[in-house]
């Protein structure tokens, strides 16, 4: 039996040994996760080439050393939390003051649910084609605002902004403010390019939830020519503890295929998406669940893609899955399509809803399997919604 | 007379003693420009509070200081390469080994040039409305790959990617490659929200020139529904040296008007855009000079309306204003537009030419009007197109 006592550090529960993700704590540094605790790393004796990569205050310099360091440090912590006495330095604390645990470089979000596209081409474009001709051929993305990526907890502080109405547009709170449930991968390794499906893989630290609020009004009226901008740059959420990649060996699953070959840069021998299921909980009540494995791009092709016209792929990049959608209306990882554009409502707490009212919280969790049975988790991402500012226009300090 | 001995640094040139832009050199740290030299500026003797702000490997520390320190160096620096003897430490080295001289933060390319934003409308849908219903309400962005960001000088290779032919898409180097002649804006100050556009000039650090790099085809293929995306994440070329804004004191013009009223966030009392005059150079031939006073949306506006939402501006954060284009064939600044969406040649070299060709060298430069008649100039951002690389998926090392 194990040192750590913490009943939630058992390989049925998803902290349990099999996953141990790593954060960073406020007063402790680096920390790994385990159960309901955290352990800080820079106590323990880890050795002269593992030691420094989590000394700092955050993550970054793990994420620039490489797999090989990756598993070292790994299979080292794995000894370490599963032997019967505390080795020397080893203080359990809790998993308060958890911040931002790297350096976000570049966020890049997909839109690889094919669920998913097809839900928003069908309420935005009813008389269209739901898919847009590129969707089955390239790994549709854009460029987020790696700047307001913010970790787990921190309040959401609904937008301000323009939206259209009949008599112009107008300024002020959007009124459609949304969730999207994301899965993300935080990359690391040497700065590179060009690569394929079969090396992007050794490009990627862990994984992490996201969850990319987005307020629909205001990204109907900027979106043409350019893409979403204010709709989505106020705040992106992601988990507290990136679960590493190596926690997903056995939850590798066939991707559903693309109804037409892919260009030979996207071509994997033995393409592999994760089994990964994701609920989404709306003041409580879980409204949502959808399935990970539905996703019709995997991050090794959208990695490929992205960097294969030359761009490179740097320590702290953040790629998102886009919006998880599943076949099933419960499935759905937005309420744009679950409230399909507005129109549904949605039952909760004995009313019905369509978007984001002030004081709501979302809570995104997820769980994998992982090897002899056990779970492995992605940590909770959960926000809350604060009231728009008032009097826009004035500044806010930030610092200070 | 001054003790810089350099033919360059008076003040109808443009790198004269009004101008005083700051780069960083490789070997010798953060360096101000002088006419052709640089004066290097960790050895001088600037007084505790100024120097620590000048002694990193960039000019972060400067740039996340704020106006008062950047005041408070110029000023002290206008006095030191004024000044008949020269100040101990100090000593001139050449201009070769400028690197990229910031850490780019978010950056965010506008599309700000009511002449650009028709041309290409007129080029992409001849039978639509030149302006998409929201140009005239706020200024169109998206966000760009910061990644990608390269200094001048720093060779392009042409990108590979995928683009539409009638037997569907096709994956190869790009036949479209153009240039976006735009002014980029780099910020600093302490981080914040919700700028009104009369506070937003106190984070801008200064001006560089920036070459957004595009792939036409690429983007044509990808930019649905999402924006562009592979089309131009490949390279964006910013001047070496980074033109404080305070330099700009007497070139201030105010923009032309909008056919319709701003909402009030974006209202300011003066508006005042920069009356900047670029060059566009293809192969050493003067194509193009985009007049920036053109510009309907001033910088000041660009940041009120990213922040609005509850975005912060962090230092670091770059500002690209879109394409400079005025209203004749020979100010457009990029060859989209000059060959009319490659139907009609561009004269060049004697013959006759649309987009760029492997070993082109596109050089851009500017100026603009200083104190007492002076000139004010911007650092060229040049670069050369070098073949689009072979053999792609087997990945491409960056370091080491």
């Amino acid at each position: 039996m194990s040192w750590v006592d913490d009943p939630a550090f058992t390989a049925d529960a998803p902290f349990g040994p099999q996953t141990l993700p790593y954060g960073v704590l406020a007063g402790h540094g680096v920390a790994v996760r385990l159960g309901d605790h955290a352990l800080p790393l820079r106590g323990l004796s880890l050795g002269e080439r593992l030691a420094p990569l989590v000394a700092g205050p955050s993550l970054d310099a793990l994420l620039a050393a490489g797999r090989p360091a990756w598993s070292e440090l790994r299979a080292r912590l794995g000894e370490l939390v599963t032997s019967r006495a505390a080795p020397r330095g080893a203080a359990l604390v809790g998993l308060d003051d958890a911040v931002l645990p790297f350096t976000v470089a570049d966020y890049v979000d997909f839109y690889s649910s094919r669920h998913h596209a097809e839900n928003v081409g069908r309420i935005f474009r009813p008389d269209g084609d739901a898919l847009t001709p590129n969707w089955t051929h390239l790994p549709i993305g854009y460029h987020g605002r790696a700047g307001t990526v913010v970790v787990s907890g921190t309040p959401v502080t609904r937008p301000n902004g323009q939206r259209r109405t009949s008599g112009g547009p107008v300024f002020g709170p959007s009124g459609r403010l949304d969730v999207e449930a994301e899965v993300g991968f935080v990359c690391g390794g040497p700065v590179a390019t060009r690569l394929s499906p079969s090396r992007a893989v050794e490009h990627v630290f862990g994984v992490v939830l996201v969850n990319d609020w987005s307020a629909r009004d205001i990204q109907a009226w900027e979106y043409q020519p350019l893409g979403p901008f204010l709709g989505k740059s106020f705040a992106t959420s992601v988990s507290a503890w990136i679960t590493p990649l190596e926690a997903f060996a056995v939850a590798r699953v066939t991707p559903p295929p693309l109804p037409n070959p892919v260009l030979p840069y996207l071509v994997e021998d033995h393409p592999w998406g994760l089994d990964i299921d994701i609920e989404v909980e709306w003041n409580g009540e879980v409204v949502s669940r959808p399935p990970f494995r539905e996703m019709s791009w995997t991050f090794a092709q959208q990695l490929a893609h992205l960097s294969v016209n030359g761009a490179t792929v740097r320590p702290g990049d953040l790629i998102a899955s886009g919006t998880v959608s599943g076949p099933d209306r419960a499935e759905r990882g937005s309420f744009l399509e679950l409230s399909w554009g507005g129109k549904e409502s949605i039952a909760l707490g004995g009313g019905e809803r369509t978007f984001l009212e002030d004081g709501d919280t979302v809570r995104i969790t997820a769980t994998a399997p992982g090897e002899g049975g056990s779970v492995v988790g992605l940590a909770e991402v959960v926000g809350t919604i604060a009231p728009a500012v008032a009097g826009v226009g004035v500044g806010t300090g930030v610092e200070g």
